[in-house]
């Protein structure tokens, strides 16, 4: 029986990258009911939403006012992600704490992704992060197709522990290594996060993982294997990446929860209040959502 | 990295456990066109029909019509669920040189599913196995609910191994522990798994996991770093079990083979061939199925 961290910190993303790409317009009203949701839940950070530009994702146009009014005195912590300087000084402030800068580490991903390579993205980032740490705030950094790209096809180990590496030295605490497209295996996972974790503490490391093949889970088993605590996740499995062809939702938070609570492994959720915030933002959207677990309790409550 | 075996043998279980539970119609011709596209795709054994009552299972009535028709000159290895010596009489009849046949490590399962404890039905199967083996037949033996019953709640691991050693003295060759209701975590397949294999060879063990949680393909990653080499799996991830309340389909095929090309682990199935095998049902149900590969490929062949 390989040894298992005892407890874990889910990073829940539900609000920012599950909702993102969603072409249905949701009230800025819903999205802070969710998120208070979330946080009620007792996911201990989420991602509330993104500074990028209204035009690149309308869905998020409204990130001043959802952040906000966010509760910056909760325990919880708040989380958006900014794009460059201007990003940066609306999430100032909206009163944020911590911010997310999001890479990859293949520059066909981020020519199509934000039009730069992946060195002039580290060149841009290494500026927003250096004023966000001089307004006492922390930053996660995003390593984008850690694995595979889909335009570049199987992406380096060098090249994510590279880019995690400039991440890490700039002043990011937290890299989160992302499988964008959901193609990985758990022998991906021990590749890729070991070499990582050569260069960077393993307690520093998230996986953000997607989950197109349906290998989230496994994944995240291996990732526990090696010691990783950090795991990203969307209530109800939401999402999708709007510049990468093939990928489907986040890794759903119910399905995270229900594999770590089996294990026996603490997350500070609570798998009910989970429940009812996705059912929140299901009854918004109109569908039913991809997590296994959640069409489990929802065909549960039908019934 | 965990030392992970080089190739794997897939049971390709759609055709019995996968349909068993289809409330809609299937003609006889339906079945074999789909059997023998999965042959055609590479499987190895598959799991063709089930020779139980007809009023039990009403969509296997043709069991017979289905096997003696199968090609038994073929390299695939053709195997049928057998509950009793009627049964086995009509296997025999139709060709048939390899049965399953069917307990759990529950008391409460086997009452409301077979109406036998799980004692009086290994006394059963000693008679059924005997006679197969004197007609030069192999068995498999199925210990269901091994971790979870949806009647008893959580199962003594001492309790499979007992039963997982009494099919195993009695003749069988093959013991798949199943996890009937797909609540496993690794973690239970590690102890589960781990404790059989002091008492039966490794290489004679096999997974037969249900995905009702997401879970299936983590369990199936725990199970090749212990050493498993042998996994059931249905096409699309059809399947449910009609006796377990809340158990969704079979992990399914598309979504192993993915798991094991990205980790270069041999299965000997062509995908493609695997998804026109499974089109093939989808469209004989008229619905989408399950599988997040088969999923992935129906979208991308209508787009």
């Amino acid at each position: 029986m390989p040894k298992l961290p005892d407890a874990v910190h889910i990073i829940e993303v539900g609000p920012r990258d599950g909702l993102q790409n969603e072409p249905e317009h949701i009230a800025t009203d819903t999205k802070l009911a969710f998120i208070r949701a979330l946080q009620a839940a007792g996911l201990p950070t989420i991602e509330a939403t993104s500074f990028v530009h209204p035009k690149a994702i309308p869905q998020l146009a409204d990130s001043g006012a959802v952040a906000t009014q966010l509760d910056h005195s909760a325990a919880c912590e708040w989380m958006a992600l900014v794009p460059n300087d201007k990003g940066l000084q609306r999430a100032i402030d909206a009163g944020l704490k911590r911010i997310a800068v999001f890479t990859a580490a293949s520059d066909a991903f981020t020519e199509k992704n934000i039009r730069m390579s992946v060195a002039q993205s580290l060149e841009t980032f290494a500026g927003v992060v250096e004023q966000a740490r001089s307004a006492h705030m922390t930053v996660r950094g995003y390593v984008s197709t850690a694995f595979v790209c889909p335009y570049a096809g199987e992406i380096d180990t060098a090249k994510v522990v590279d880019v995690s590496k400039a991440l890490w030295a700039m002043g990011c605490d937290e890299i989160a290594i992302s499988d964008t497209i959901g193609a990985a295996a758990p022998t991906d996972i021990h590749r890729v996060v070991e070499a990582v974790a050569q260069a960077l503490p393993i307690d520093r490391i998230a996986l953000h993982l997607h989950d197109t093949y349906g290998t989230a889970l496994a994944n995240i088993y291996a990732g526990l294997e090696i010691g990783v605590t950090r795991f990203d996740a969307s209530a109800g499995g939401l999402g999708g990446c709007p510049y990468a062809k093939g990928a489907s939702g986040n890794v759903a938070t119910e399905d995270l929860v229900y594999l770590f609570d089996r294990m026996g492994i603490q997350t500070g959720v609570d798998l009910g209040k989970l429940f009812a915030a996705s059912n929140l933002i299901a009854k918004a959207l109109n569908r039913d959502l991809p997590s296994k677990q959640w069409q489990r309790l929802h065909a549960a409550s039908i019934a």
